[in-house]
């Protein structure tokens, strides 16, 4: 059983990141340029925007933070989207989610110029990759995306089943598998809350991908023997054991599937560190289009 | 052994259309008014240019067809889709593939303004329906939820296996048949050439869609008993029996498979009329958003 260890792999692709961007320094171009929108003080949110931030230090990106008090009006906040927009030092930026229940995200997303969209949700994007058209892939199933092709997992003529069907992982990760693409190619299943039989699905898998939210989910009883699995769940769960009072679970029973995979994502280090990287990637790839 | 007659319900639903463009006329509004740009002189097409303008008439809209010469510039073509962006009176228009050579349709397509892309094949359009947002979904995969809509065939919790993933039929089907909606809740899995064990995945269907555009493709062996089958393929075969030369052939080898359905289209007389009509309702909807 193969290990593939997203920490390390992302480590990697920051190190080529941080090649690209002295590069583009010693050309006289400017660094990379994220912003980041913060509504107000959820723990959860606070930590991975914190992490996006971080990020963006280590691979030489100027990064900026936005961090509004909980009561900021909507009006207000589209403001800040089309000051962000007209901003030519800004390259992409993202408006970290949840947002409060008295904005609409779908209106505050809608407002993102689909150039600077590096978090790749706007329908533009998503139509453009939906019909192959170049455009920004959002950062989950990027990440998914890389971490197979860095470890030179074959999707193609592979069979991939996607548990869940979320508009930010399962059907972007489910249109590109499944795309005229050198990660693509897969025959893909898309199954959710309304699959029946699930487990006679999810068995015929090469490639399993757990995205449903539901920690230890996925038993080994679902799993074929030599099958990949990609984890894609971060759910904290109470654990007074740890410093913070929680700890991430992922939708996989790893101990009882990981002896049966050919290869999978542990939780955490696995997909959640792939996908900071391809924000990073988003942004980068947004900067070369704004300045090449 | 149930067929699912597209042509005469494609008829009731012009006649429900019919009737709302009565209303429209009763309240001082316009008739929906739909545009159709054909280049060149290829057969299929001017046919089915013609079914489509003709299907306007009969339900009362008005429509306009500009036949241009196969060698009309590129930039001349960007200009008649600027004036029928701007042109108030129009409400929705469509560019008949293919294109000759010579221009980028691709390029073309993008210059439609989404408000009027009745076809639903705009980035704007693909990723709104995609993301489960409102937009045109294209006629094609709106005629098969229809279909099955109007023939109470349920969905939810189903099989679905579609053969092929055109951006025009097999992807957006997917996607509309896998999403939270009355004609969505669907296991999808899409199949295409890449595809491995192909009658082993179709044999699971419960509703299997064959777009693929091989004649005669889908055998008996296929198909699990029982199955609804659907019938995408439109193939002009030589025929020297018939007047013009040639007949239509679906992707099913619907003799050997009709007999093992619960439900089945044949072709013609199935998807094909429905996809007309699906038109119709598009342009219906544009006008209605136009002037409400």
């Amino acid at each position: 059983m193969l290990l593939l260890d997203g920490k390390k792999l992302s480590e990697e692709i920051k190190a080529e990141i941080k090649t690209q961007v002295e590069k583009r320094l010693l050309t006289g171009k400017s660094a990379p340029h994220l912003a980041a929108i913060l509504v107000g003080n959820d723990g959860g949110s606070l930590t991975y925007v914190g992490h996006k931030v971080k990020a963006c230090e280590q691979v030489g990106f100027r990064s900026t933070l936005l961090h509004f008090q909980e009561n900021i009006t909507q009006d207000a906040l589209l403001k800040e989207i089309e000051r962000l927009n007209a901003d030519n030092t800004v390259h992409g930026f993202i408006v970290q989610l949840p947002l409060p229940a008295h904005i609409d995200a779908t209106r505050v997303l809608l407002h993102i110029h689909p150039s600077k969209d590096v978090d790749g949700f706007h329908p533009v994007n998503v139509g453009r990759i939906t019909l192959g058209m170049p455009g920004f892939v959002s950062a989950t199933p990027l990440g998914i995306t890389r971490l197979l092709e860095r470890y030179a997992i074959q999707t193609a003529g592979k069979h991939c089943v996607i548990i869940g069907r979320s508009n930010i992982v399962g059907r972007p990760l489910s249109i590109l598998l499944s795309s005229q693409s050198a990660t693509g190619n897969a025959t893909v299943t898309l199954c959710h809350s309304r699959t029946q039989n699930l487990a006679s699905i999810t068995r015929q898998a090469d490639i399993l991908i757990a995205a449903l939210g539901k920690p230890e989910f996925l038993t080994a009883n679902m799993v074929k023997e030599g099958a990949v699995v990609i984890d894609v769940g971060t759910t904290r769960v109470p654990d007074p054991s740890a410093k913070t009072g929680w700890r991430l679970k992922g939708d996989v029973k790893f101990d009882e599937v990981a002896p049966k995979c050919s290869a999978i994502t542990p939780v955490p280090g696995g997909v959640g560190p792939m996908t900071v990287v391809s924000l990073l990637l988003n942004t980068l790839q947004a900067a070369q289009q704004a300045d090449p």
